[in-house]
């Protein structure tokens, strides 16, 4: 499995009353189909999975897997914080055809959670996935970290197919990817450091900020692919801007509003997630009409 | 309703199989009913909430309320990230007959959470909640708490009943207890600082180490109600050494194994959280042996 | 040394041209003599120590020595990054006729400031000191603390006398006065927790509150030494909002303009500290005239 | 003043009697002075700054002056709490013809500093120094950060010529790179992170491991800036692992023992830094004995 590149977290739209709606989900795969984006994270956090039932989740799986076309990569969200309970889920996404399953660090009983804990807990579920296994390490939501020594040791597994860092700590990546295995994909999870993080050794990205903006991130990863740096720099800075007042600032309720300014199904998130102030929209509004069409980067 | 003295905060018993133990968990119960506990939260943290199945939770609220004597006050934990879940779990629980709803705080989307989604979740909850709320900050395994003026603010809804704390920051009960309605009860967690807790203004505790050590822990509270206070300074530093070295050392696994030691089921922790270490359990073998006999303090 | 008691965190009095003002230091010095309080920390973290020069400390120090009564304990804040220096600084507060030093801990190369560096660096000053030390952890400021296992480790050493514990933190109060040699004193530096800590085991409290409102803060020691516990609970509550509005939200800048509305020697602090906003101004004159008055409480 | 390339930050050796060695400080500038070092920090935090008396400090900055050959940029350390200090420090580094000052923030008062104090301070120093002033931003020992708005604030300034960031947050650089003017360089502090910061925009780096490896260092800006993208990768990857057991791990005395393995003067620091673990010292020299020559990579 070849992870590289830009996969899009993708938001769950909910239709009037407040159910997921099905439709504008498979609606949004279909327009992010035809861009360069490698494929798509469901169930991720800003897929707000843990605010969705179960059933929902089934829901959304098999929606994804039906509306993502065949050359793209589907990942499911399937972190649970019992161990059983994220095997379980991980199976769940193999049955529906999803070729890797992105696992959040559990988190709840932190006091107790050291590396013995967590090297434990993915071998498990790695032991016990049918697909492969990608750590997930998102400290700004969970209060804790895969540290490099952890994300070495775990590397080794042969179902332990790479890491998406959400921490914005670079240096991290510099060492992962000097430490772990040629096969092991670093992606980092921060719009603000793509840039960065592939000069550093990252693979790839997945990305909130992808939703809104497929082909700006794209456009940025193929700059560094193609050796242009001063584009990439300047781009990144464009990004870097861009993800700070959407993403940073907005959270979920910001970049599913830029979503709807760009065409694709947004729409507010659950509570108690509250929806978008009106002055958030208008930094939003303002942020997107000053962007660059991705165009002229590409 | 009186919330006030000493709540044992319930852990969840597993059989050989790692299925739910009902029948431990009833007959832990039946040995409580004959102590000072004031009642019990049924799924808290130290329930391991976060690890069992809706359907597990349905069976142990139901255990719960078969198996409490008549006058102990029954609480259930019943917090989640979505408000509509946590509302949905509340009626639950209130359809099994418990007296108040124990909700911590939604942690998940920490950067988007403010005062401001705590003061709508938590009065969303209330005024779609059967039963008396209290509200539960738990930072050391969420990441947030909630500070002093939103605990105020939310003192005045007529279906909020109190807090527990278990922050351990005694300067939050003092301003609480000063500011709130009278009515309002803030219950510590924290076993280490019952006493200072009780002085600061607090109406009482939901203790983990209750379950290991109720009568010790009732008598605290007795002897401060009793006005003996040089009694109760000591006994808090004994106390405060048990939970120590039972609970803050080894989690939840070390509450269980004391539980063993003391008489009641025990029984390793769900996975991630690993089975006790060697080394742990003598160190909490050796703080047993030489705790006083509660019946010396009472 | 009988460490017991309520002492005073002085401030250090600027005159119009930004120069130490020794004859208004020595005016306060006067008006506290006439208190109860047990005695003054010159130097310390309230009286600017990290903004005046060597010279100007040395000034201070000989003006507290003659300004303060002789029953009154005189403690001096020596503590500086360097051990050598900390000790030459203690020297100098003890030729200066001081009773005490008050070592802050080093803090600046805090990822190599371990157990094993705080214990050396105590034991060589305490070693090198004319003059019982006692430790300072004031985690808020410094970005360190000294945990429990550390305090109870200097308490033995025969001319370490005992701490100022200013992270509110009253679980260590509890551990250290349960473990520590009867001569050691454990003096809380939160004004809004003085009574929890005295009931957890302190004995006495050092208040940058008790510069502007030495009666009150004497008052809540008396009312707990007395054994009127329900007067100390309500006194508490006072002063933990009395402190919350003019230390802990308006700092030095907000304790100086209090001392000057309560007839002290106030004024601003050095750059880079602000001189108070006007709101701020406001919100204590409302403060300090809804306060009752001490006489009332004593 | 072009502030672009790799600067070391010097260390501050002392004789077997405690007392600074300027012979050693000299004999150590000798030899970077065959380096392709762009210049030297003195009285940075690598150099103890925090630990030496004010006349000591006095003699660095005139032996670094004359040690120092005249092609090299020379930067001192001026930081101090009090702004009048900072002003009055950097006044005697102008005087002793250092070409910028390198200002730490003030931190003590963490509370009371927010972005109005740091603007306040900043642009009093800049306006009261004859020489360039560059930001410092070093939140591991000093618990507070410039975040982007205030360093782009402070970039406006005339006498305001960059600022040198040892967060290891690349967003931030990408931020600063993005808004500040065109003569505001960033140098990053983290030697685990100096390609990705030359890519995110910075221009330059501060480095402690440039003391012990001062050509790698040099190399590695010297590849980023040949455009040599893939070996650069990789030596930054080196130099991540360098830093980390030499830097991060065994600190300021780690750095030395290298030094000292390197053929420099180096030595232990001062109290309460304690001397190095023999432990460490095998540590280090197995990765020194296991890195490339500086020449295989330039």
């Amino acid at each position: 499995m070849d992870v590289a590149g830009v996969f899009a977290a993708l938001t769950t739209p909910y239709a009037e009353d407040g159910a997921v709606s099905l439709d504008q989900f498979r609606a949004n795969l279909g327009l992010y189909n035809r861009t360069g984006l490698r494929g798509y994270v469901v169930l991720g956090s800003t897929g707000e999975s843990v605010l969705v039932s179960k059933e929902e989740a089934e829901f959304l799986l098999a929606a994804g897997r039906e509306a993502a076309s065949t050359e793209k990569l589907l990942i499911a969200g399937t972190g649970a914080e019992s161990t059983a309970e994220t095997i379980a889920k991980t199976k769940r996404a193999a049955a529906h055809g999803y070729a890797a399953a992105l696992v959040k660090t559990p988190h709840y009983y932190k006091p107790a959670y050291g590396p013995e804990v967590f090297l434990r807990h993915y071998r498990s579920v790695a032991d016990g996935s049918p697909i492969p296994v990608l750590l997930y390490s998102v400290p700004v939501f969970t209060g804790v970290s895969l540290e490099t020594q952890e994300v070495l040791a775990l590397a080794e597994h042969p179902n332990i197919a790479g890491i998406k860092d959400s921490s914005g700590v670079i240096q991290r990546i510099v060492e992962v990817a000097a430490g772990a295995p040629k096969g092991f994909a670093v992606l980092t999870g921060g719009a603000g450091v793509v840039y960065p993080a592939l000069c550093a050794g990252a693979r790839g990205a997945v990305l909130a900020l992808a939703s809104a903006l497929p082909e700006k991130c794209v456009a940025l990863y193929d700059l560094w692919k193609g050796g242009r740096h001063l584009e990439a720099q300047a781009l990144q800075q464009e990004l870097a801007a861009a993800s700070k007042t959407i993403v940073s600032e907005s959270g979920i309720a910001g970049l599913k509003y830029a979503m709807g300014l760009r065409g694709y199904a947004g729409g507010p998130p659950r509570l108690p997630l509250l929806p978008l102030r009106e002055e958030s929209k208008r930094r939003i509004e303002g942020l997107l009409s000053r962007l660059e069409p991705a165009a002229a980067t590409a």
